[in-house]
Parts: structure tokens; sequence; C-alpha cells
């Protein structure tokens, strides 16, 4: 069985938990929590917490991040210096290979591997983007994304003064371009065009057509689906108009989560390193015997 | 540059060659064929055409294997004995795994490489079938074929008694179930009755929705043009019903050719032995450099 800890426990977490208890090959040896000595949600009682890796007293052979994107490179520096692989869901696109080069080095020298980046997009969209480039080497590929949750927005509008709670929803027009729908509760004493106002004029939506909207109860409209449609029309050879659609449907933290472990079991199957998921072979990912999961597959 | 040769030039071969003409990393050494001596088709002018691999005064690094399906082994063991990698686009299913077992122990044994069932079905299909297990590792996967020519099944229909052209279009019904769509001119002192029959109890038609229909021309009714809907409804972790579709709409022989220049590439970039496509990382079929494919696709 290949022993995981889990770094952080909130949405992400969770589902990342729920993916390894669903594993056949895969145990949960425990979880890093700044609060280990708080109250502990139902679900964690039977598993060891603590507030760091060297704490634990079984070894995990790899840790599977699921902290904020900004505080990834630390946990997966301390990790790799203890010799355990990583997984991680890495966010931030124009980053990725900074992070791809200071985890490689730490990995290298202690003789294991990091997965980075390794969610749904970037993730598994990446491989796909990556497939369809080398099924049609000119073209364009675009990625459409939602309706669903952006985090990142949703985010950005809580910081405004005036909201006291809101929902960022992408909703795609095609060619990679969006539409925002903003659903806000406001705070007493402020008007909903005046925070329309700020809103509009945030890097995050001044170049996306946005729609302010106020709600009684954002909790009530909350819900974690997401969405993705890629398509790419290229050229393969000397052919062109090759058309290539890819399309999910899916609940955004599960995906990521599942994709986090997936990603685990691979880590340990790679020569030492730092890897972005094209780089990884895809069956590696999965569990089970080679030559059925090539029957099978293929 | 990498050196190719291409093996077989019939409709793959031809396509084979326009992309690795399309490519900046690739150059065609040669082309092995039957009849070398022949007249050949005028876009060979300035090509070496040999009637074998030792032959071409070029040793290439890689032959790609545009023969039918059942030569693929023999000509695989020819080039790997010389230490020369391959690529082929074998794709009898059934038989995939006995081929890998057979070309991996060759492969080893000289030092190279080859990459076997590397078209769409198996191949690009294959890796996203793969991927879409490791989002959703519980599931149904449906693939469903078309609307489009099947090769296999135009042939079935040309061998029986009173035919004198034929097309099998594979028309898709969801959940992997295939409705046939066949086209027919006869053999004077033939009906369209007895035709009929013989076809639907042909074993390539008897499982399945046939219709036969008379034409004056077939030429008249071919196109290349082929599609795959590629669905598949699981579980990531313990959330159900995520939701995955991939749809292409493509020249059949154009992606195929390019599929293969793609895992040609690859496979100079492997470690000896036989690899499905799903066992290689996709960003390795791709040209061009690491840092700028990772900032341009993850």
């Amino acid at each position: 069985m290949i022993k995981a800890a889990i770094v952080g426990y909130g949405n992400i977490g969770r589902y990342v938990l729920e993916a390894i208890e669903a594993s056949g090959d895969m145990e949960c040896v425990g979880i890093v929590r700044r609060n280990p000595n708080g109250e502990q949600p139902r679900e964690l009682s039977g598993y060891e917490v603590k507030a760091s890796l060297a704490e634990l007293s079984v070894k995990p052979d790899v840790a599977i991040l699921a902290t904020p994107t900004r505080s990834v490179e630390k946990f997966a520096l301390e990790a790799l210096s203890m010799g355990i692989s990583t997984a991680d869901s890495f966010d931030i696109h124009g980053q990725i290979w900074d992070l791809r080069c200071t985890l490689d080095k730490a990995a290298k020298e202690h003789g294991c591997v990091s997965v980075i980046s390794a969610g749904w997009d970037p993730g598994s969209d990446s491989v796909v983007r990556t497939l369809l480039q080398a099924c049609a080497p000119k073209g364009l590929t675009y990625t459409n994304f939602g309706p669903g949750m952006s985090m990142g927005h949703t985010v950005a509008v809580k910081a405004i003064e005036g909201v006291k709670h809101a929902l960022s929803m992408t909703i795609p027009l095609g060619t990679s371009i969006h539409r925002r729908m903003v659903y806000v509760e406001l705070e007493n004493g402020h008007t909903l065009e005046e925070v329309t106002a700020k809103i509009k004029a945030d890097p995050y939506f001044a170049s996306d057509e946005t729609h302010v909207i106020q709600v009684d109860s954002v909790d009530e409209v909350i819900d974690m689906g997401h969405g993705v449609n890629l398509t790419r029309k290229g050229v393969s050879g000397k052919t062109q108009n090759q058309l290539f659609e890819f399309n999910m449907k899916i609940n955004n933290p599960a995906l990521t989560g599942q994709v986090l472990v997936s990603a685990a079991r691979a880590a340990l199957k790679q020569q030492p390193g730092a890897y972005t998921m094209p780089e990884i072979p895809v069956m590696d990912l999965l569990e089970g015997d080679r030559e059925t999961l090539i029957r099978h597959l293929v």
C-alpha cells in the first residue's frame, strides 16, 4: 500500500481523503493541519492529525498538498527535504515553470519526485491540450471554463468594501472569452450601483463582460459544479480542418482531489525530479496491473 | 533532425510523408516499398525508394510502419534487429498486448524503442480513455465511432459474391452501439435481396443493425472523414456523476499519419522497450523546447 499524507485540510483536502479511501492501493497515514489539537471533523477520527509531516508516526511515501496555492512551494520543499515525494495542484499558470525548476532541483537532491499543477486546469486539461497539439500541430486551442464558480474572482469581490458575501460565476462565451455573473449580499449603507462600479473596475473583471446581481442569500445559490469546453481546430500534416472537442461537467474539488491522488500514485513511478502532468505517462496515474489496463484501455 | 523512414506507401504512408514534411525536426530519409523500381507517385521524386531498410543509403533513427496491420510485427522485428526504433498503428485491439511483449523483448535486445498502436483508436483515444479513468476511476466509458467509413467492414462486403464495389459506413447510436450503412454496386446477375442476406449473415454485421443500399457509383459517396464521440460518466473519489466527453471530426488517414509521426518522435525519447501510447508522456510527442511547451500548454 502507498502511504500518503494530506497537507492542509480544507475543501480540497476533504475530497483527497475520500479519493484515498476509495482507492485500493493507497492509505492515509496522517493529516497535517495548522490546528491539530482543536476539534476535528468527524471523518478524521481514526486518523493521526499533526502540525507537521515530521511529527507523523509513520513516514509517508508521498505528501498530497491541499494547501492554498501560494503555500505549495514552502510545503513541497519541506516534504522533499525529508525524502517524501509530493503532488500539488498549484494553479497560477504563469508561475508553473519556475515552480518546476525549484522543485526539480530539490527533488533530485533528495532522490524523490514532485508532480506539480495536478488538478484539472492546470492538470488533466493540460494533458488534453498537449495531446491535441500532437494530433494537429498547427491550429488554435480554446479553453472555455464554466458555467461554474471561480474561486479567485469570488475572493476578489469579497475584498470589496460593502460586500458581505459573494459568488462569481464564470460563463463561457466561446473562443476563451468569458462573462462574469457576480451575486452579492450587501452590507447596510452600501448601494448596488456603488459596489457594481468597484467590481467592474477591479483588474479581475475590467476586461470581461460583468453583471452584478444583488441576492438575499449567496449561500442559496452556491454550487461547486464546474465545466470545461476545450476545442482545437487544426492541421494534421497538411490536412486542414481537423476538429477536436473535450467537455466536462464535474464537481470541482472532487475532481481536483481525485487527480491529486492519481498524480501521487504516478509520482512513485517516476525518476527523481519535478514533472507537470503532460510529462508523465497517463498509464502511471492508474491503479492496477499493467497488462490488464492495456488490454482494457488501449 | 530526426531521420525517419516510411515502410509501406499506401493511403497512410502518403499522409505520414506529409506530416514529416510539415514538421520542423524530422526528415524522411527514404521509403520502403515492394516495387521500388516501378513508376512512383510524383511526390516521391527526390526521395530514395528501396525494397528494404537495409538498402537505404542513410540509416534511419526510426522507421514508421505504414503497412497493413498484419505485417506490422514482421517489419517491426526487422527494423529493431537493425537497431532502428519503430512506430506503428497496429489496430487489432485483442492482440496489442501480445505484440507489445514480442516487440519489447526485441527492442531491449537491440537498445531501441517501439511505440505500438499509435493511431487514433488505438492511439490518441487510448490516451483519453486512460486519462478519464484517472479522473473518475469508477464508471463506464463508451467509445462511439463515426459517422465514417470502416475499412474492415468495407473489405468484408467487397469479399461477398455479387458485390462489385462497396462502402460500409459506421453510424454511432450511443453506448458503443453502431449501425452499419452499406452502399454497394452489384455485379450483373445478382440481386440486392441476395447480397443483403449475405451481408447480414456475415460475422462483421450479424450483431449490428445493418442496412444495404444499392448505388450507381460507390466512388461518388466515399469520403475519408471519420469521427469519435467518447464519453465517461463516473466517480471521482466518492462523488458520483462526473461527466466527460471527447469528440472529434477528422480526416482518418491524415490523423493516423500525424499521430505516427508524433509517436516516432517520442520513441527517440524513451528507454529501450515497447510502449503503447498511454505509457509515454504526451509531452514527448511534441516538437520544441520543453520550457516553451510547458509555459504554453500546462
